[in-house]
């Protein structure tokens, strides 16, 4: 297996000129050897976490103030069956006394994210006395309305945006420290009991964003429903866009590789901050692990460093795809050829589970790896993961073209034909015309997708393929809005462009009239409870990975801006 | 009334120049007239600020670390029924991970105020998500025993001591921003479906106190008990010694006269911190209001200003002798000549409400401003602001002789005169052998102590005075330790030291039992629960007026500093 991991050249540090004695791949695979592993990277890493820090963009900071208040109403039509209506002015609101304001609804009017300050007056008497105020954010109105405990969640508590802030002294000027990610703020007062009244004075947001250059206008002829869509994408990119590309601002608030990759395609058509694109990639790299395998996840502080473990055979594959993109786009082939040791590194995991048949192991790799593809319970992802590795393959060639480095890669174009061979010879189920995943043979629109996107079916055969995925009444659809991205990309590759676009009208078209100012992490037209985490409140409604309408609309002007 | 009103002389300020015209006095009391009211120490009320300001001490800080984990007992025996056992060590709290210790209580060993700040560090794996503290700090252990909601409490829920604290990222150093007193801190974990551990690596308090010069010991023959008293009562002054005399440092953390009077007493025999005494008066002194007269209680932050409306008739008398004891104790006579001014303007408040028979109107008295004496439900204050009045009139009269202004007071010793007659005339019953106050002829012991005090009872026959009022099974008893003060002076003053000091050892001596680490705002040996706000966590349990224990011991030896 050590000769497999080498197969494409030389290793990039110094410790590849020790690799004899170092342990097997079986045991490197274990973080708890991982101390007594030489590092990978020795000689590159305090660089490329040099020119992270260096391309760290300077925040752009715009204060938003609200623009009303708003009442909840219950509405089985409206989205989880709550709707925001207009109420008072924030005039209003301001020139009143709070203690009888306590419950108040107020509307930003749109998402945004940033911190949160909001100064107090006392009205009438001299306060004697601290009042304690409840503050509940929520990104759409149910997070307004649905009480957070006791708490059903799977994930952290402590990700649910409400505050209790003590106040000793008034007048006060109060800022809430954690960064926030709303629309809606309740403010409740705790403390009734109070002797005195008070009002808010003012309360604001200063936005932070490193999306701050003018987009360009979509043709006059596109129509207002994708012109609505590109509106929220935009949004939701652009509050994804901080110091590094977070998934959600809300939650998980940090840089995935899956995020990165369909954040820097929309960037690359909107925003164009492709420091930010390069810090991103530079600081993945600098914190792969010691075997030089990219962690799927990454945090900038206190300091930046991996979620150790975190291991995900897609995104680290990913990875070179983005760098592709990336060198592509700019023409910054000194960025490509400094990461390109990482994009090599990362085809040894491909290696590691091939079988002499041209199949990944899926199961060895399902078990020591994460294979994420898309949130969807009870999905086979044998066919999908190959598919992904083939087309993630294809692109590390390109980019090995690119730079001139095709030579170290000399065995590759067999072996991504092997898979590809295998792919056909052992997925293909003849009888239902479709690639079938697992001893149940399970038919998903993620198989056909990434078979497509692939290249495993050629350009011609595609859209047959996919109507008929589309008559098959057992498959599985896409769990949420990445794999829809997946499925839009391999539609319009093989000239569904229409289709593409009807999916997208349907599909992101729905979010927008259910009132969504950005889009959502997780998004199930037949159960708009659905959560990963058992508590639909603590999913991410601004999410980076739903933004690429904006990709695809700027891309293919042709299908989209058109009527 | 007017012309009662200057019976003590020229208006000190330019304002006394132009006194004709101004409104009538029943008009003056109402604050909504007071904008239209020249300012009465227009001259002086800046210098006096500024010479607070330039008083204000700097405080010194300590850092304060726990000494073990306590253990909740609920126990019959213990002071509201819960006692606080020793558990584990500290070591061993900080070397586990904190998922498993929710709920731990840590005990600081003694009560203290400061500032709180912790350090947490991730266990194991790397934290993937904020987490949510919630901290409850308790002077004593009821309060992080009892629930504070529903909260039945009237004055403010947010002076109970409990934070909720969301932490973005590990490992963290967090600083609760408000000020805190208490001894424990109970510790729950709010997001226990965190997929990572953490550890306490540190918590403590920077404590301080503006009182930091060395206390002379007590007499080695002193007696243990009267030894643990005087401990508790000056860690009480201590922590209620900041940038003012506080009355309590978890509540109401501000400046009172009546508190500032009993705490420079204490001080003047132990911490001898006068430039806080100074500090003090000179900052009521410019807070007073339009006409002159001085509020109970003002406040600092965020600047310097009264609690408009909130006075107090006897603590504006006290003022007068808190200034004379200050000018006597430290030779300052500049800044006695400074305040006298406001000493002889607070006479005007009995002026107004003194009748030709020579009994204060205390009807109207009572209606028009606060007359405090004591928190005691049902207590006929008639007879107790009478005395108040003579004894604070006689103090202002040795001050005026003390600085060569007894001129200014020549109508005064005529006026105590009357005022001593009417009340052995009016208020003493001769069946009773008691003063009785208000038309149902209450008998409580603030009547009479305040009588013996005033020197309307001669010290020959004080002691019989109150040996009849002991045997009175419907007699009032002090409602609190600030009576309790008064109680023990006038007994002193009376000759009965030794039934004082065993006052002093059952009353202050039970506190310490029950495991006082600071003497309580409110303490009633028959009901423990007694909370003159309704829920009895919201009492202060480190309170100024009751470290008065520290005066007598100190300033009677021979009485306490005995076997």
């Amino acid at each position: 297996m050590l000769g497999t991991m080498l197969l494409f050249g030389e290793h990039p540090s110094s410790f590849a000129k020790s690799e004899k004695g170092v342990p097997g791949i079986q045991d490197r695979l274990h973080l708890k050897n991982l101390n007594d592993t030489v590092d990978y990277y020795a000689a590159q890493r305090e660089q490329w976490l040099a020119k992270a820090e260096a391309n760290k963009p300077v925040l752009t900071e715009t204060i938003v103030k609200p623009v009303r208040l708003g009442k909840l109403v219950k509405d089985n039509d409206a989205f989880q069956n709550w709707r925001m209506d207009p109420a008072a002015s924030i005039d209003q609101f301001i020139s009143q006394g709070f203690k009888e304001q306590s419950g108040v609804i107020i509307d930003f009017g749109t998402h945004v994210t940033g911190y949160v300050s909001f100064s107090l007056r006392p009205l009438h008497t001299t306060p004697d006395a601290p009042l304690r105020l409840k503050l509940t954010f929520g990104e759409v109105p149910s997070e307004v309305a649905v009480p957070f405990d006791p708490y059903p969640g799977g994930l952290s508590r402590a990700w649910l945006q409400d505050e209790i802030v003590t106040v000793s002294e008034l007048p006060a000027q109060i800022t809430i420290p954690r960064r926030l990610a709303f629309r809606y703020v309740k403010v409740e007062l705790l403390s009734p009991s109070i002797a005195y009244d008070f009002t808010f004075d003012s309360i604001q947001i200063k936005a932070t964003s490193s999306a701050s250059t003018a987009v360009a206008a979509l043709a006059s002829k596109t129509s207002e429903r994708i012109k609505a869509i590109d509106r929220v994408g935009l949004q939701t990119l652009s509050e994804c866009m901080q110091t590094v590309y977070e998934d959600g601002p809300k939650r998980d608030r940090r840089l995935w590789i899956g995020d990165l990759y369909l954040e820097a395609l929309a960037n690359d058509v909107s925003y164009k901050n492709h420091q930010l694109t390069r810090r991103c990639l530079y600081l993945l790299a600098a914190l792969a692990n010691k075997e030089g395998y990219l962690h799927g996840t990454v945090f900038e502080r206190p300091k930046p460093h991996p979620q150790e473990g975190q291991q995900l055979l897609d995104y680290a594959l990913l990875f070179g795809v983005a760098l592709k993109d990336y060198a592509e786009n700019t023409g910054d082939t000194g960025t490509a050829l400094d990461l390109w040791p990482v994009v090599k590194r990362q085809i040894d995991l491909v290696t590691r589970y091939l079988q002499p048949d041209g199949r990944l192991d899926y199961d060895r790799a399902n078990k020591e790896l994460w294979i994420f593809i898309d949130w969807k319970d009870g999905l086979h992802k044998a066919v999908a993961i190959q598919g992904l590795a083939i087309f993630a393959l294809k692109q590390a060639y390109q980019l090995a073209k690119h730079l001139g480095k095709e030579k170290e890669l000399s065995g590759l174009p067999n072996m991504i034909q092997k898979m590809e061979q295998a792919s056909r010879k052992y997925f293909f189920d003849q009888q239902k015309q479709l690639f079938v995943s697992g001893p149940a043979k399970q038919v998903s629109y993620a198989s056909q997708l990434w078979m497509v996107l692939s290249g495993v079916v050629s350009r011609k055969d595609a859209p047959s393929l996919i109507h008929t995925l589309e008559q098959d009444a057992t498959a599985l659809k896409p769990g949420g809005p990445y794999l829809y991205h997946y499925l839009l990309q391999a539609m319009i590759q093989s000239g569904m462009g229409k289709e593409a676009k009807e999916i997208m009208l349907q599909y992101w078209g729905q979010m927008v009239d259910m009132g969504a100012d950005t889009f959502w992490e997780v998004y199930d037209p037949t159960d708009e409870y659905k959560s990963p985490y058992n508590f639909y409140p603590v999913n991410s409604y601004c999410h980076a990975w739903s933004c690429t309408p904006v990709y695809f609309i700027r891309k293919y002007p042709e299908i989209f801006q058109n009527e």
